[in-house]
């Protein structure tokens, strides 16, 4: 693990995705820039003091070297950082599991992109709500064109912690997010949006191509937007709007989905992940559940580890993601295919487009008309 | 009243409305362009034959020249005969209680404006969903200073009945709503969509300033819109964003507003009238209730008929609209001041703000970029 | 009318409701036992002075003498004078619909029960949350089998305005309801119990055959029951419980019925009247909804005025009831057999059912043993 | 761990659970009475062959004898062995981590206790359902007076999977449920009941005084009663009712408990744990979220791993137990008092508690009386 000393918050939820499951152990790490956090952090975690690396250009040269080195690291750093420690990952070898967004630039985004793709290293991309089992039935049912062809996709991630000046108070959390040199050039954006935004592609399987967006900066002072809207067109045709916001009182992680086809609606909540509403059109919406009555597709019941009525959370969706991507390092160690169920785990490509939504959308809003925002134009 | 004969939705609905709360009688009318079908509705509803009139002008001058000619009339025909209707019976000196929207084109909204206003008549617009109480507490909340200064409006008002080609089946209400020369030049928008922004105006008391739309007819063979996301800028510089849809899956009638204020969040949706979602910032999420625990303002008290727990639906908030019209004819013929909580429904200015939100959302989407929506820019 | 006076709560809702579906007019009136308070009411409420009564007795004998006499009385009175006031009617050949419960004793509500039968008059209990049409559907479901045999019924009818002493504070609802001179002998059990208990019998179809309850007046001074518990005994085998109480924080008018059969269950709550969660076993649950996707019974979509999505509420589900006597009272007139869908109203044999379970609870509870409560055992 | 084998459910759980928080290892079992099965689920779990035991008196004594034996023992097993086993490991002087219900007959349920409290060892019941941080927020709350003192406490289990005869289909959880010898003397009472029954005095912290049941065995054949009653009453007056079922559609696991006070209600359930909802008497209830807007008390915060808005679920609750359990055997071994809020784990003597209700719960139900069923009478 590169990042998650002490103050983090999304290290430590890795390494409880990561153990719940049984298939990772977590053995060496560069858990800060400052020598003695970093240690601190390594004997509270049981690292041997050898494996507990001051910088992490050092951690992937040794870990390389060693017979019994590493199967894969961890970047939970700051944004700005991910392109560099990734890339000193991939380049010695070793397999990455990574923080969104991948980079804060598209030529960053796609430097990685390549390096692992010559390289022949997996890229698992941290997008760890597409890791909940209700998320991949719908992604499952959209596929199997039980909606039909989708018309409208409405996207939303609003929270409401940073309404105030937060950033003043010493919330570490709060004052990372809002500087530029650490979050990179988007705020609720690149933080919430790009989560909507991969969700959407995941679920649908369409990819974008144009947005026109407008984004804020509320809060007095703030250099990055606090919230943030975007109409959303599609290649095929389907329309949508994403709404990113961390000004909106009363939500917390409210990321939430909505998808209209010609022939059903599906609407689904972060905040109650166990259940999925399915509207077939002239038909009684019906209210699926994560191992409940009617059966689940196989991708959904893959991804869950209780029967129905018990619910799980945000540290199962995410240690799903660890277990994919156990099977994907696994595979390429044994020489074969893994299991396609475990393949959905966000890629590199995945994450160099919602770089690209990134870039698109703040030009947009600059210029407040429709900017070309997809891939490979 | 004015249209509402065999085979309307609205007129019923009316005159429901005009009886609950024993204010207003219906004597008389020109229910129907056919003069077989406007007879028979005639007498359908109890009214004396020399009362049921063949056309509207007939009626607008035989009232005018009665002694105990009515105090207003409903004009509840298709959209694109509102302007004309309202003008005749303000002509005469007779109050209107119009359906939405007032009129297709600014021109014609402006006219009856000037015309009511002239006249001394009072206009009263059937924007039903602003007498629902917990609107009206909302508006309250947000007039008293309990949000704080308003950031973002969320609107909404998705419907799925007109997801196939409906208006092919011998549908009367499907087969005017698609139809340009009764529904004028906006279909989904102007049908929902003006609902929708009616309601952020109403709530938070903020003016439009621009627009940036993309609206869509995804059925096949239809010439207006089914679909729209408009973006929104208020004066001031709150921000929102407001969807219309008729083809999505699951959705009966979801009208649904989210006001987002400095201190606080406030919720509410259309299809569970009687709660209001109230989040202050840093405190616990609370459910107002219709009548319920804690108190409401005046303004959703006076807008109430039963205890807190039993539900009052869409004929009570429509009915308010009439008790409302009651008390504002009344004020008028006893050469007073209304009461000014009857004084928030609807009126022609707002009607003539709402013909703008549609001309200008028309445009911005034909060419693609904002269009300033201020009526008076 | 009888009773609803300057101050009722009831009588007010009875006249609104009556007045929704233009099937009746109110006429005449005995509306308080005080004369200036009785006359006033007649005045405010249009009705002429020489029908506006004194009392009871002389408003049956007059009303019947006349040959324009009311086709129906209303008798919303407390609790204890419903017999005598519908015995006089009765006795003068005038249909009641009666306030629940229909009696204080079971002989009298035999009585009842024996008067409107050898009378041949209609006798309507006003067990109003019956006219909601997701109840209807229920009923409408289980009697199509699609529950299978019913296994479970839960029924509860929680509320919490009188937690503290309110009868000590003037209001008046509450003065009468804790007062056994006028409430009869039972508190929450007679005021929202019985309307539970009703509930369960007009959805499932079964009878009743034992009860063990248990009792409490919490707040200090009361004399009669503020909160009951009940286990069901229904004939062939279901069990159930049912649950009043006017003491519980939080729960306004918390009317809750699940019905659970061998093939499915039934879940609705009166504060969202117009859904309806059905769970087939073994498949997903799925939302019924007043007039919406997937069609209802007949009986559900006869006790309806708008569209899906526009929620009808307490006043409209009363109004059927209306509506269903109108329909009753003319089909008697006229010589010929109602429409079977307005025959579900609750009848006299109905409410003596009630009684017959307001007692036999009353004595369980005072025993601690299990009690029959069929009505012929 | 003793139990927890190929085909179990909860021993599964049980060790997600414990790995969670990472202040547990797996490194000894009796995973089964079969040798076969024993030894392959041990090779599985990475258990050295060494401490992969035939049978758990061998566990218990073995493990004893070691400088490096285990902390603690968790007891997965069915019901009708869970006090031979923990016997043998409390005997043993082993710490003990016991699933519900911690005995069949209450004479074995008190000798653990005696057993426990003699040797000095910790017993945690995994009442697992406490460990959820709402659940702890809520007793806290009671115990603070926030509601006043408690009037009526509602708690029910239903649950929808053996509605049909599924013990004949070789499914092995529905097998030994549903069998007697296994099982023990009560059904949904025992597996589900049990559970509620707890919840209401640990939540209340009230003494269960007296039981009056109706106990049924709805599918046919069945031995134990798949659905079951129960009137509460509690020492100091407070009333309840609860409900447990395995027959009733559309109910997963349904837990849910409501309590009122004087000054407030609460309501909990367990498919969306992670609100509660608290209604003052006289104010708008709110929605307390964990980690959420408005604070916690000190015992839900330190059950909690995740900040507002990402959902925890069962398996976080769960993990609460063993993290409480890692602190209280810790505070033994270095020999001083565990933390308070760790303190909060069922123990032996709720345990006996709960054996007694089953007991009081069961003769009740076959004698239609009320029963004492106070530990201690």
């Amino acid at each position: 693990m590169v990042g998650g000393g002490p103050g983090a918050f999304i290290g430590g939820v890795h390494r409880m995705a990561a153990r719940l499951d049984d298939r990772w152990e977590l053995v060496a790490g560069a858990f800060s820039r400052d020598p003695d956090r970093a240690r601190a952090a390594a004997a509270n975690l049981h690292i041997s003091p050898g494996r507990a690396y001051p910088d992490f250009r050092a951690m992937a040269r040794a870990e390389a070297a060693r017979a019994d080195g590493i199967d894969a690291v961890s970047v939970v750093t700051p944004n700005a950082s991910h392109h560099a420690v990734a890339r000193a990952f991939l380049d010695a070898g070793i397999n990455v599991i990574c923080e969104k967004p991948m980079a804060t630039a598209l030529p960053d985004a796609l430097d990685l992109v390549r390096a692992a793709r010559e390289g022949g290293r997996a890229f698992v991309l941290a997008h760890n709500y597409t890791g909940y089992p209700m998320v991949r039935q719908a992604r499952a049912m959209v596929a199997a064109g039980e909606l039909g062809a989708i018309r409208v996709v409405q996207a939303e991630y609003p929270q409401d912690w940073l309404a105030t000046r937060l950033e003043d108070t010493g919330n570490r959390q709060a004052a990372w997010r809002v500087d530029p040199a650490q979050a990179g050039p988007a705020g609720s954006l690149g933080d919430l949006g790009t989560h909507a935004h991969h969700l959407t592609e995941f679920v649908t399987g369409l990819r974008l191509e144009a947005v026109c967006a407008d984004l804020q900066a509320f809060v007095p002072g703030r250099a990055l937007d606090d919230n943030a809207h975007v109409l959303l067109r599609f290649r095929g045709g389907a329309r949508g709007a994403l709404w990113s916001s961390q000004v909106s009182p009363g939500n917390e992680n409210a990321l939430r989905l909505r998808v209209y086809g010609e022939k059903a609606g599906l609407e689904w909540s972060q905040e109650h992940p166990n259940q999925l509403r399915f509207s077939p059109l002239g038909e009684a919406p019906r209210t699926l559940a994560r191992g409940g009555a009617g059966g689940l597709h196989p991708a959904a019941a893959a991804a869950t580890r209780l029967p129905a009525g018990h619910p799980e959370g945000y540290l199962e969706a995410f240690a799903q993601l660890y277990r994919d991507a156990a099977e994907i390092v696994a595979a390429r160690m044994e020489g074969r295919e893994p299991d396609p169920l475990a393949s959905q785990v966000p890629t590199a490509e995945d994450g160099a487009r919602g770089v690209r939504f990134l870039e698109a959308t703040l030009e947009s809003s600059r210029r407040g008309v429709w900017i070309n925002a997809a891939l490979d134009p």
